[in-house]
């Protein structure tokens, strides 16, 4: 299998919802779904999905179950090109008897090919090739070129390209009691000769769409002229184009469209700026060309060259590949955030978690400006959040654990569970650790920048902010002696409240209580990174009392950490009297228990009951600090820790998590590996397998797993690589798992790019000649100056 | 009078249109005119123009007029706030007798007071007092607050306060042949009890905004409850508030305005979002108070402390304020350029023109990001100039002279003289030079901020691509051996063609050729400047040729200069073949010669038959360059230049200028600033009677002039503090002039805030202390290196 070149031979159409989501077309403005789509006639739906965490608010019926919802909405299809012999009937590919097929998805450049050999009913022979691409250098465009040939048929051919704006949002299926139709058509009609353009509005947030499709023919190069007759219905806009086709000659069809919303920048009006967008656009090999060249600029700093058995490079590119689709330098600008899906599918219905956290180094250390545009995002919803914090009775800001355009709580108070058809409610919402990835995020990004001039002005705003959160919602306990944070819920969504309890959320979650001690540290750390003129305005503007930074110190020394007593630090105060769970009784009853907590409602019993977690939670500590930090701060707080419980402790969570989360799987591989690193890539490949392999049963066809992908980069990029940024220095401690032999790609760090190539024994450095200063390396516990356009081999 | 306070005593309906244009209060996001407005029933407009640079392209009749331009917009007015005595009228202030009457523009704080004490025509007495803010915190935000007392009456008071959609553009004279009808009313009603909003759309680029007004009553500090009664017209939506008020009591009405647009990011859809603003907003005196410490926080940074006669100090701050109500950290992130009249008033309809190279100083010197957001509005609009290039025949970008929305050229073919009545044709849009003074900007942008990211990611590809046009419009003359320029306009708009001939455009301009060779050596030095990854990405995705540079680099040494003979620069060649101007027997005839243009023209005459200019063309090479600089570039293109040819060529051209321009008198005054600085205070203080005293003569109330009000404050800052940031060396040379006593102000350079203190024998320079590097600053000639948190004296 080629390491480029994702590739499927032979039509499957139980494969196709799957295919269709790996095969997903975007450039991070917008993204084109539909493998099969092209020139069918069938009912399958092809959302471009624009703007992730975008348009709207949540709005519920009066039993509280979400029926309006915009935050994601498919955009017009504009794939829509079929074609109709004379006598025969327009293609349909389940209606006609295929003599081949194969499909391309060439990750190289963005293309997506596909080659289908078939006879119709009548009995004639056609091939059919088209190319796809969604550009990446105009962000606006889209194009398709569809060559057609018969092999044995004669005859007046003709040809329909639309544009379709009767989609609907369909593609989940638990979604369907929900409002599916977000789209009002306003506008449509011709475009000069070749072309037709239609103006759609989101139904709540009055959104202005428009798209233009210019479709023109060619035969030998030549543009023919077919008789052309546009019509107009009420949601749907398309050409007929007529003409007489010989036996054995091919025609091309090139379809160029484009794509503008009324939010965009630099254009008087979307309608006007969409149809000059095509008018102004060349040849789909001129497009293409364009295409391939910013394609190849981005693999130049994004490719991750791996040399290993099994599929692991081109797993590796197909992640790359879409998160560059999903989050792109056009991101940059754009009012979005990181979707957990993408811009794939409609699950989770685009809005905004927490997974940035585990993507963002993969953007920080390549083009840190993509991560600063998304650390934006949040910057401009900190006046939502602090609404948030003060309806919720606390100081601060508190982002909301889902949210959407305005920045206001979305997460949904009732769920469907599918298994029992019951609507249950939903607490959700308690996760309040979507306060500490913020500041995470902030300040990872501050560390592999340096940017100060984002520090100062926006993250140290979101720090503070949130710290004053964590210092608001802590309580001391005075028989104690402790702050305690009580009535929330960790990132393990098994666990809502106690059993037994009406009320949710739980007490002292070990996760939330260390990192809100960290979050405290960091804000305590910015303080003093400012200038005091900036500080001074700070203190002023967010009225900031030395009391509050008094208390804050306090708490970093005082917050509640439970234990079970044998070194293992409890989920939450009284997970330890849990119930333990028959994980071999339900495994053998119902084989995939990865959503145990569906299984035991179902059975009118509870996951809060028993010691399960749906994904990591404790375990999070351990990704997210080296054992030394988590140490320091334990030891801070007056705990004593051995780093001994660590694997004791990884054991205990291990053997009790189901893994109904992608990044569950993904957080166990880096503690797992952090510890036996040679023996770390049997895990890294099943990582692999959880998109291209869908082993989540249907999860992917709902939207790609954002997190889980670039997860597995980051392990690679900085497990594998021992990559910190740390002080002034990059330090590296490379050590390569069995399986794994070599290892190339360049990271971006402090202005500078670096080549890194890693063996089982040396790692080479090198840097771009440049006039920038030099920076300084660490690696295998020595420090070394890098001058620009020096190469430097190491040892391992 | 104050140094903080603009006071008006006593109405006066003549001097109103110019208070108003001087008391306009903004934030960057929007702006809200209006002096009298608040409590009369007059038929004046208010606009709240939003958005510059912002709308809308320009439709022509078939006459080639203008007829729809929506580049400024007026926004409905939400001033409308007036009161009824049970049995008198609404009142009017036009039809009182106003018994005494003040009005204050607090520049400190941006609030704009009002006092009034009247009598009625019923002989009752009301005093009536308002103040007013458009908040500079929350920038969607604006509030006003109106205490109402009557003497002697008792009895039943209604109040009405209104949203009112139905404003036109009318600011403008002699645009009202034009359509001045842009706003459509979509919706409007109840918000609650106390609050109305109301949503409009632009007519032809359909944007959507929303204002929601909330409106509450206080006697003594204690919220009233009046009979509310709320009623919707076609455009326009209000309440009426009707209560009893007992003789000697003062009751205050709040109104607390938001604005919000379809545009703006972090919201789910503009009418909710105002609807929401409203309800959530605080008291007036909260909002005062945020809106007070933002305003400190501002001019902590910008203000200039002179010590001088006149009104030197009040005028500065007069132009500080304006500035940062038109252009402030508010706009960063918002799609607008530098409108060349501010948010104030509708003149040149919100086009963005060259006044950036003019203004960019004062705000790159005090928070740079600010300067990186507008060159963004031009980077934007890249892709616009490379279709007006190619469309006019040439390579690279070509941007245009006048722009709005989308970037393409808006410059009128015609224009209507007001003296004759005449539409006439107009090649202004031949002033290629805009595409020196974006580079110029760029390349100023960078040298003070340092900011290399900005340079590597946008500013090289507009500096390459601008070069690309130069080169391209360049054509070689075989027989000079030199490259000409050939059809352009200069700075000068008096001359457009040479007479007698029917095309527009002149040759070899001397301003623009000169600097197409600083544009085409910038070009090439930031080729230098970028790493080879970038360097070679660029290349590959301009598709940028060796041999292009080989020729920017053949023209910076062969580029044509037309001198007089006596050393006198050209202004174009074939200027000295023109006929001297009768300035006296025009100045005698007409008084004010400004537009000596338009007179002519009515004379059935032409500015361009005479040596005559509206403003600096040639002296602008004297305004950008040091004599030094300027020199190196002559001498590199093979021409003889002796520095004591500077006055002669300064002297010969103010001579033939009318100065129909504001920045004509800047560049003038900087100029004899530079040859003669303890002269050149007069001259400074003339230049600050622009706008004050609308010294061209109602062109102030059309709208300020940003340009004018930033170049004093530039001059300030820059020419008599003789900042210059070259290397890595900020060079002082401190020389204040007679009737300037002492300087005070704050510059950021390279991340530090600088205060510096200038007084005619010692200069008193500090930085903040910070974990910042030390910065280098050159001073009577020496370096000294200055750490974080020093404060250093030198003697003069």
């Amino acid at each position: 299998m080629s390491e480029w070149i994702l590739e499927y031979d032979g039509f499957d159409p139980e494969q196709e919802r799957l295919r269709e989501a790996l095969c997903t077309l975007g450039n991070g403005y917008f993204a084109t779904r539909g493998a099969a789509a092209e020139a069918t006639a069938s009912t399958v739906h092809y959302p471009a999905t624009y703007l992730a965490g975008g348009f709207n608010r949540l709005i519920t019926d009066i039993a509280g179950r979400p029926i309006v919802n915009e935050d994601l909405v498919n955009f017009p299809n504009w794939l829509h090109l079929t074609f109709k012999p004379e006598g025969g009937e327009w293609f349909n590919l389940l209606a006609v008897e295929i003599l081949s097929y194969r499909q391309e998805l060439h990750l190289k450049n963005g293309l997506l090919n596909r080659d289908i050999r078939f006879r119709d009913k009548q009995g004639n022979i056609f091939t059919l090739s088209t190319r796809r691409l969604v550009h990446m250098a105009d962000p606006h465009l889209a194009a398709m070129e569809t060559a057609i040939s018969s092999e044995n048929w004669s005859g007046k051919m003709r040809i329909k390209s639309e544009l379709d704006g009767s989609v609907i949002n369909a593609g989940v299926d638990r979604y369907k009691q929900l409002n599916s139709k977000h789209l009002e058509t306003l506008n449509l009609g011709k475009a000069g000769d070749d072309s037709v353009y239609l103006v759609v509005r989101t139904v709540q947030s009055r959104i202005e769409m428009a798209q233009a499709a210019r479709t023109r023919m060619f035969l030998n190069g030549k543009r023919m002229t077919p008789e052309i007759h546009s019509y107009e219905e009420k949601e749907v806009v398309g050409q007929e184009l007529e003409f007489d086709l010989a036996k054995g000659k091919t025609f091309k069809v090139e379809k160029i469209v484009s794509l503008y919303t009324c939010r965009d920048a630099a254009i008087s009006e979307c309608s006007l700026a969409a149809q000059e967008a095509v008018s102004r656009a060349g040849r789909f090999t001129e497009l293409l060309d364009s295409h391939t060249r910013a394609w190849h600029s981005l693999w130049r700093r994004y490719d991750v060259e791996v040399r290993a058995k099994d599929q692991a490079q081109l797993v590796l590119r197909l992640h790359i590949f879409h998160l560059l689709q999903t989050i792109s330098p056009h991101t940059i600008g754009l009012d979005v955030g990181v979707p957990a899906r993408g811009l794939h599918g409609e699950a989770y219905r685009g809005h905004i978690f927490w997974d940035e956290m585990f993507m963002f180094f993969f953007y920080s250390l390549r083009i840190p400006e993509v991560t600063r545009s998304l650390l934006l995002y949040r910057y401009r919803r900190l006046d939502a959040a602090r609404a948030g914090a003060k309806e919720a009775g606390y100081e601060g800001a508190m982002y909301p654990w889902q949210s959407g355009s305005d920045g206001s709580e979305e997460t949904q108070k009732v769920h469907l569970n599918p298994i029992s058809g019951r609507w249950i409610d939903d607490h959700s919402r308690l996760q309040r650790h979507v306060n500490i990835a913020i500041v995470y995020n902030v300040w990872q990004y501050y560390q592999a920048s340096g940017d100060m001039e984002f520090l100062v002005y926006y993250g140290a705003e979101m720090m503070l902010e949130i710290a004053r959160f964590w210092a608001s919602i802590a309580t001391y306990n005075k028989k104690t002696k402790r702050y305690e944070i009580k009535g929330v819920m960790g990132p393990d969504e098994y666990h809502e409240k106690y059993p037994n309890s009406e009320k949710g959320g739980l007490n002292n979650n070990a996760y939330t209580n260390v990192m809100a001690v960290w979050v405290l540290e960091r804000a305590i750390e910015v303080l003093d990174l400012l200038d005091e003129e900036r500080r001074s305005e700070l203190f002023e503007e967010l009225n900031l009392k030395k009391e509050e930074i008094q208390r804050w110190k306090d708490i970093t020394c005082k917050m509640t950490v439970p234990f079970h007593g044998d070194g293992i630090i409890s989920q939450f105060e009284g997970y330890d009297q849990l119930e333990e769970f028959d994980w071999d009784r339900y495994r053998h009853k119902y084989g995939d228990i990865e959503r145990l907590d569906r299984i035991l409602e179902a059975e009118n019993d509870s996951a809060n009951r028993y010691k399960v977690s749906k994904q990591a939670d404790v375990l999070m500590l351990f990704y997210l600090f080296s054992a030394e930090e988590l140490g320091e701060l334990l030891v801070h707080l007056g705990y004593r820790f051995e780093y001994d419980t660590i694997p004791s402790n990884v054991e205990y969570y291990l053997r009790r998590t189901s893994h109904g989360s992608s990044l569950s799987r993904l957080v166990n591989s880096w503690v797992l590996a952090r510890s036996d690193r040679p023996g770390a890539w049997p895990l890294f490949i099943e990582l692999l397998r959880s998109d291209i392999n869908d082993i989540q049963h249907g999860t992917t066809p709902e939207g790609i797993h954002t997190g889980a992908m670039a997860g597995t980069v980051d392990l690679i990029q900085r497990c594998f690589t021992g990559i910190e940024t740390r002080g002034d220095v990059l330090w590296l401690n490379p050590r390569l798992p069995k399986g794994l032999n070599s290892l190339t790609l360049n990271i971006h760090y402090r202005e500078h790019l670096l080549g890194l190539h890693v063996t089982r024994t040396s790692a080479r450095i090198s840097t771009e000649p440049s006039t920038r200063k030099s920076i300084r390396i660490g690696i295998t516990g020595e420090i070394h100056e890098l001058n620009a356009g020096e190469v430097r081999e190491f040892q391992l």
